[in-house]
């Protein structure tokens, strides 16, 4: 795998410096600050580099889409800003969220179908979602992953029910928020989580080393060390292609005669993006994401017509578990009271910390429930022997915490939870000193973040404006566009499958695009 | 006022008929479901209508603007889409918020201070706000008051310590969260509601009046009924002009020498633009706004290539008080739990339902705190002699009512309220049958709600791309931009506030603007 890994990154810093050295009329007239946002065909008196598709990034949505426009038959260029191939998928899990009866999910005996696999989305999720593109998604779930296996992503059938990303070779376990309040109510679940069955916390590297090894072997052109600056558009409106700059500062003009694809990523990194459009992110201690997160793709975009949406979501978790012991204890916000059910899957418990309770919560733990090894995640806020003492130290309200614990612990005693119906897994009293407080603030915890707005797409990559229209030659894919994940994260999977999935589809669209004359 | 409010309706409406009816060279080109999103200046082969400044909506924003730019030497028309001139403004109460020392302030005998307001307005409002205007909005606002009154805004010497929007006519008032925890802890409190002093609810109106009366006597051009459909831009990036559609269908090509100032107000009756960008927003029962409310402005500023931020935003608002005894009761969310003191200004409450509490929560009386006369605004769901009754019929979970209500009446009894520090004016104990539950629930309740995403806009009111920069020749002000008005909205006063302050900065703007080519 390392070899692979390094291999991939070689051959693409070798081509970007070759294709560059070799290039004739390197612009000069982009990039700088006073660059226009979009600039005009007419602005542009010669092309140099022509292909029939251009993608922008190398994470899972643009490789995917690359690879997809290519064996379609079209000449396709895949830039990465970054010197290194694999954008944030390379850093995540590597899960993809799938379901509805996969080979997978067969083969080890789980029943699954594509409407409880909606009926969780769309009833855990945002309000108010892409419902088209949750229904081909929940559709099209097994043909993908057989696609995805087709690639080489290798997978075990094995299965965990253990919660958290296996660090074993398991591939299949629950990712996501099924089996917690009140989504099990809502869905029948399943586990529906599919990572590369590799030990450690490999998945996101392995999924994407077999993509990479794919589009090596595909004919894509890849250039590394290439960042997207500018989109280049017709006068009838068409985009046309981009202006580029490679790390040396050297500017190039590249014609897309079929159309762009922008695969860049979200904008975690930019924080004055995040500043104006997701400050509840803003705040969280770790912005996590590819370090290319800058939202060049978004802006280029935006500065093309297109709408950009739910612009304020992203994941903020909250990685209380493992240990599962600690889901025994209670997390409460700065009035003490409970809020949720302790066992919600990260995204889900992060979601509610860090837009509903001003950023702030607290993980209540007994002796059983606390953290056993040491941990630098969830900082000590204060040990006592006693509820109230303990709720003295900590600053919260005069009685309150006492009077939450009480509660908690009358039903907890008799094996229910009347608020929020944590299971009996860890359902139980709070009982036997020291008690403990955690600190689960987006600003003190490890917190990391990740943005989910973007371009508005529909089902096959088209960036739409806002007069409801596909702006021709344009496509985007994965954290570059508003899409499956969305706030709260109810499943870790949504953002890789989203990004494979829907990439996809963009790749097989911008090839089916007419060429420009 | 009738008759003025009439007569400004009629003029406009002859103005557009006869100026349309008289134009040679009606376009055919645009306005249809296939028309670009931004026309290039290139396709128009000739102007109906030039002049220096258009200004598309006749709210507090767009009037504003007019008049400056006009007063500054300029031509300037000014379109309307509805047949009557005075947009969301002419609806509203009319408050502006306004501190730091106006002269109805210190008439009063109120002492406050830019600084005082400033802080409230940062520490109580939305997470990481454009800080550039609020410091201007609080400096600028005592001279800003002045103009308002040499407008003709008829105000009274008078001020009220009652909650809620007078319906006398008493012209100062606390028509926010000033005195409310936890804002009244971070900022010296003061009056800053500047309404109309005229009885009833007519402030918007009265506001209205006297800046369209301006408006008519200023040697702006006014025409109703006539719709902006597509931006126009020159090859540079240059906004040439707008194509609009008058409610005959007919379409003019309308040349802006020095600019276009987009002030066509917010988006709460674009049903599919609330689905996508504000979900919250979507479920609220009462879209409040003008009809004009469509998102036209801010969609043909995303054409532009203009960023448009915090597009979920708005206020969402639970109009609980009047009458003041109803915040002697509780106010809890599906669980039975606090999460806000009573006494939160409207904008506040609602926001912690509609954003913070999934839309749902219930107000809980005794005998004193329920409402006295028959209201429909929000419904009666339970009444019982016991408060374990009571939360029984209503379907709270076990205990959790009564817990909430023992710890409340606990700590109320002797003054004290340790969670959210309710004001010895409405504080005490829930006690005396029959108890009572009324829904406050987006869905259920009157729950009014108003978009705040727009465009953003530097403080002179220029349009800014993604790419940071001003997009020549557009403006924009009011609710068509992302300005003070932020959720939670803190304060009433602060829309039309901030439409007629900024509106004003882009009268100026756009007149200084140089005459294009």
């Amino acid at each position: 795998m390392d070899k692979q890994g390094k291999g991939a990154t070689a051959i693409g810093r070798r081509r970007v410096l070759q294709g560059l050295a070799g290039a004739a009329g390197l612009g000069v007239a982009a990039g700088s600050a006073a660059a226009p946002a979009l600039l005009s065909r007419s602005e542009i008196k010669s092309w140099d580099v022509t292909t029939d598709v251009l993608v922008a990034g190398s994470g899972s949505a643009g490789v995917s889409a690359a690879l997809e426009a290519r064996r379609a038959g079209v000449e396709v260029l895949l830039i990465e800003s970054l010197p290194k191939l694999g954008g944030s998928s390379a850093m995540s899990g590597g899960v993809v969220y799938a379901g509805g009866g996969t080979a997978l999910q067969r083969a080890l005996g789980v029943e699954d179908s594509a409407e409880a696999m909606y009926n969780f989305i769309v009833s855990a999720g945002t309000l108010h979602p892409q419902l088209d593109k949750i229904q081909l998604y929940c559709e099209g779930s097994p043909a993908h992953f057989d696609w995805l296996v087709a690639q080489g992503v290798p997978y075990q059938e094995k299965m965990t029910k253990a919660k958290g990303l296996p660090f074993g070779d398991e591939s299949l376990y629950y990712s996501g928020n099924e089996l917690a309040w009140p989504a099990v109510d809502a869905a029948r679940p399943a586990p529906r989580g599919h990572v590369p069955g590799v030990s450690g916390m490999n998945g996101g590297r392995t999924l994407m080393e077999a993509l990479l090894a794919r589009l090596a072997e595909s004919g894509v052109a890849t250039r590394a060390g290439v960042s997207g600056r500018q989109l280049v558009v017709e006068s009838d409106g068409r985009i046309a292609g981009m202006v580029v700059q490679d790390d040396a500062g050297r500017f190039q003009r590249i014609r897309a005669r079929r159309g762009v694809v922008l695969a860049c990523g979200g904008f975690i990194h930019n924080r004055e993006m995040l500043r104006r459009y997701a400050p509840q992110l803003y705040d969280c201690s770790v912005p996590w994401g590819n370090a290319g997160d800058l939202g060049a793709g978004i802006n280029m975009g935006i500065a093309a017509g297109a709408e950009a949406l739910r612009m304020h979501q992203g994941f903020a978790i909250a990685p209380m578990y493992p240990p599962e012991n600690v889901l025994s204890g209670i997390v409460v916000n700065q009035f003490g009271q409970r809020f949720i059910s302790e066992e919600s899957y990260h995204g889900v418990l992060g979601d509610a910390i860090a837009f509903h309770q001003q950023g702030r919560a607290y993980l209540i733990t007994d002796d059983d429930s606390a953290y056993k090894m040491h941990q630098d995640n969830f900082p000590l806020v204060a040990e006592s022997a006693t509820i109230g003492d303990l709720a003295a130290l900590a600053g919260f309200p005069q009685g309150a915490l006492q009077h939450t614990v009480a509660y908690y612990n009358r039903f907890a005693s008799v094996g229910r939870d009347p608020l929020f119906h944590k299971s009996h897994h860890y359902l139980r009293p709070l009982q036997g000193p020291p008690y403990r407080v955690w600190d689960l603030s987006v600003n003190r915890a490890f917190f990391p973040a990740h943005t989910f707005g973007g371009l508005h797409t529909d089902v096959d990559g088209r960036v739409i404006n806002s007069f409801g229209e596909a702006i021709p030659g344009l496509y985007a894919a994965g954290r570059t566009v508003a899409g499956l994940p969305t706030a709260p994260y109810i499943a870790s999977g949504l953002s890789v499958g989203d990004c494979t999935f829907f990439g996809r589809r963009a790749g097989r669209s911008v090839a089916r695009q007419e060429v420009s004359a």
